[in-house]
């Protein structure tokens, strides 16, 4: 395949769609980037630290071949955590990350070899002697990789200082309004400490829902401020029921006060927060992101060992897609609706989801997420956002990465674009409204989405 | 590909199939076609009027292409949707209705310009000429297509009248007794008139589970007296509990009293009117259909704007298989299971639904539904029919259509068929047995299914 | 395809990789065959008897392809059963029974011609002349397929005189722990002779949890002298709920007086169960396989008229991942969690089960089980358990059958993996690693998890 531009181009007609859209801008508009590290911006230590510090993607990897522990979020020297993973993405077949891997190295470090123990060292010193003559940094990958604007996750108690820091720089890093801690009342003690922390930050005491409500506006208010023009939330579960005001103050009430609530109570007080936050974000020109169907930390023992985040969360089952209607005719015959992306991890809910999305206006279904970012999840999405509606309706790709390497997806994805546009386009009278496509998906869409 | 027959075609040997079987007449065993209009044969008006006077399919894909309400079921002169939709189609990569659109030009207009506004007056032009010219009309379109029977879709309270005036007309049009209306019982003041309306038919009064099954069997009688051979029912959800006579007696004269009655009781009088639908289909040799797992009408603004049946149906959550299997179970220990067709609209439910017609004798796998009636949804349904039982225990194709030009579809499926069929067999040694299986799924099963 | 080695091989890199491990001993660590026929090894009759006597796949794909069920398991003579068969596999195209059954016919009868009328009577003579010539045999039908290692499944009751009488024999024939009949008490009569007869063999009477649990262990350690490393699970449901020991014990109780027991009651003792067992495996190294969604006898008249495991039997909905997630957790929480296998029979559960493997160590998502077991099936598995974790993860091929011809299977399994292979790895580097987890996941991974 030498004669394409691409590594996962296969024919002549994507690789003069991709060669038209390749070097477009990147707009990443879903990521969990550090504005601390994008601010402080230093130089990284090594290839190793770079891919296994914090990447649980890897770390499940890892798992998943055997690998013990003590080499993954254990005491292991990081060169000898390089070397077991080498060894694991060799044999990694059909994993993602084993393509992400060879492309970062190739993209970012100029680096050719295959990953493999043969090669371990060699690469290990490569890249580590690239990373420090150029002093590889965040900024230097973000502007490398030609990103123009990134939308970073913050809880809404965040005080986004680095987002003023960063005020100043010419990459717009923005924050993006994630509501999760507002439905993690499994612990009440730490729910009711998360309310007085988030109350202060608006000198207000949340006590009751109308100050919640308050508080929340004031905070998006906070946000917009900072650029903000997404929320997030990616909570388990979904409302079943939107109970009214009265009925969802008085839950809340007894929330705080420590009784026992019912299900459907507590789904209804839900569902009211998910009405009222759709309201201001419609109200504000922010876009509401829903991110469906996970399970967090189903394994305790690992969650108590390693904490969140560490490779230990799963695909859930199938939200009701009723659940999820509702709550979207809900609001828009209150005039509510936001623009809106739905994400699902489980892609048992493809066909259902994305033809919701096509009954509303401004409601797209969302790229491939998380464990369905790959070439056939990508084609996946592909072929069914464009059987179910018309293919200009998905917003294009975002990374949902903590890592700055990761902006070699966008590639990855641009590529993928242009071959499914290749086998379902006529290359001698369709080629101009294929590039207009893949233009759409890879960087207009989005930037429009924006409002840049 | 200019060597093969069909344009879906891409190999010799899927090739010599199709040319064994692309001529056999169609018969359409379930459409939404109009007996008013097939009989009242008024030729055409425009290009613009057959592809988006009622098109609900063409509505949402402009929707979902960001096209103005006004240009869809608005104001807008018919010529500006017409290049409104041109526009949309000359983009919408992977959608059906682009491949179909592009099909009917070329079959019933000779037209091979591509679908796109560069040619979209040449196109307008050139089918009005041919609209006006020959006076293209349903029954031209019908005839032109070799097509031999049409079941259309009728609700039971239908006094069939156009059936009766095309009794003596060359192309066999039956009625469909669909039984939707006896279950939407949402509204009881509608349901009750519809009651009313339907017992007047039959000169009796509906006051009680009785006299209602009475008069269902009468109506059935006179459906069948016009030549009904297919029912039909598509609503939500499916019965997960089959009450006994006296039970759901008392459950049908609560309701008729506007008493509140528990979801249990509503499904276990549901359940006790399917097993009694089936038992008469049995025994009048009705072949039923169950369409499943569909939300209707799930925006309830645009449902208020535009009525039913304008582009906000979805894909439901999948059927719980138990009910399902429960229901076919009851019918098959009762002697009262009919010929029987069941048709998922979420893909999730074909594994569980295509082996679970595989346990019944006379019950299959109904062809891909609607969302699903694509080249991907079309192939997985013959996989899937094929991988979990006999290839051959496919009826074969319909159109589901409210327009005259949907017959290219079989054509599309049938290209389709062969495809798959050159993919799974050996050209050198299964070209007949090939053959075999490609007419009887075009064409001979449905034909044995009607007893022609 | 004449220039490579096996039938569903494509290209030279698969070959080449195939080449490398087709010649492997079978480990065939689940199945349903005999051991009772393997003691005996009593010559075959027929190619009919082989192929027709027993084997409700062939039964099933013969009934949808509207056979009558005289030739299915009714009076007709074995030849014309056989004619009736040949007959539907000639069109059978897409059905695995059609690829299996030719390559039966080419690995044990040495027989090239392909299965249909015209050849029907001639394969019939050839293959029992070569049965007769060859006194074909069970064992000689193991020993030519390279076969080391076999694990029966056997209800707990079983007294396992077959696998004492075997104990001499050069391939090792071995129990697996089959719990199901732990679980069926809809009949209470039945399930409390079964539990008389259980507790017989151990000399104890069981009247309680306690004694229920004692002597589940003392079954387990009667298996586990006979060379016992597996046990099994496939009733319809998982248990949603984990009952304390004393709550289960009180609902044991009510259970054997025959009193009612809420549905929650009696998940909550499942849930008990199925700690407990998942405890024992542990601590004595059993290898723990749940088969997960499946509905068994569906078909009531059915099951009346030709008992159970007739092809009757169908998917089942998803199993709530919650469930399984809860199950685990707990097992892990306790360190109880087994080396674990869990297989699925609806294929909407690929992505939330292989994830959840993925979050504990030890389990892993089965190979495509039954209704999967055919060539999208399984390049489906490798693509999914690919893409979520590690390729190497996957233990590899079983048959899951009661025919001694079914060791073709594992062949059939081969080629698929190595084409899988071959198309993510690259032919110039990856040919080493390639053929490590061909080798993997043909064979070394089940005999580590053996021990052998």
């Amino acid at each position: 395949m030498e004669e394409f531009k691409g590594e996962y181009i296969t024919n002549k007609f994507s690789d003069r769609i991709y060669q038209r859209i390749c070097t477009l801008p990147i707009i990443d508009y879903h990521c969990h980037l550090s504005p601390k590290e994008i601010y402080e911006d230093k130089p990284f230590t090594s290839i190793g630290e770079l891919w296994l510090a914090s990447d649980h993607y890897k770390w499940r990897l890892m798992r998943t071949a055997g690998v013990d522990e003590k080499f993954i979020t254990g005491d292991a020297p990081i060169k000898n955590k390089y070397l077991k993973f080498v060894e694991v993405i060799s044999t990694a077949f059909g994993n993602p990350v084993r393509d992400w891997v060879q492309l970062e190295l190739e993209e970012y470090f100029g680096i050719g070899y295959k990953i493999c123990p043969k090669y371990a060292n060699t690469i290990w010193d490569l890249a580590n002697k690239k990373i420090s003559d150029e002093k590889l940094s965040p900024r230097k990958l973000i502007e490398r990789s030609r990103v123009e604007y990134i939308a970073t996750t913050d809880d809404i108690a965040s005080d986004l200082a680095y987002h003023d820091l960063l005020a100043g720089y010419k990459v717009k890093i923005t924050p993006s309004f994630r509501t999760d801690n507002l439905f993690l009342t499994g612990d009440i003690k730490a729910y009711k400490e998360y309310l007085t922390k988030l109350g202060k930050l608006e000198n207000i005491k949340i006590n009751s829902l109308d100050s919640l409500k308050e508080v929340i506006n004031l905070r998006l208010q906070y946000f917009i401020k900072r650029g903000c023009k997404f929320s997030d939330i990616g909570v388990e579960g979904f409302p079943s029921v939107i109970h009214g005001d009265e009925k969802a103050a008085a839950t809340f009430k007894k929330l705080l006060a420590g009784s026992d609530i019912s299900d459907e109570d507590k789904d209804g007080l839900f569902g009211n927060l998910y009405a009222y936050l759709g309201k201001i974000y419609a109200a504000n020109g922010i876009v509401q992101q829903w991110h469906l169907a996970v399970i967090r930390n189903g394994n305790t023992k690992a969650l108590l060992a390693s904490g969140r985040d560490s490779g230990y969360d799963s695909v859930g089952m199938e939200i009701d897609i009723r659940n999820v209607q509702k709550m979207l005719d809900v609001l828009c015959l209150t005039d509510s609706l936001p623009e809106t992306i739905i994400y699902s991890l489980n892609p048992s809910m493809n066909y259902p989801l994305t033809t919701l999305c096509g009954s509303f206006p401004k409601v797209h279904a969302g790229i491939s997420w998380w464990f369905n970012d790959h070439s056939r999840g990508m084609t996946e999405t592909f072929n069914t956002v464009a059987e179910l509606g018309h293919i200009s309706s998905l917003v294009g790709m975002l990374t949902d990465s903590r890592s700055f390497l990761s902006y070699v997806r966008h590639d990855f994805y641009r590529q993928h674009l242009c071959e499914f546009l290749a086998s379902k386009a006529n290359e001698s009278t369709d080629m101009e409204e294929a590039v207009s496509i893949a233009e759409k998906l890879s960087y207009t869409n989005a930037k429009e989405l924006i409002g840049l």
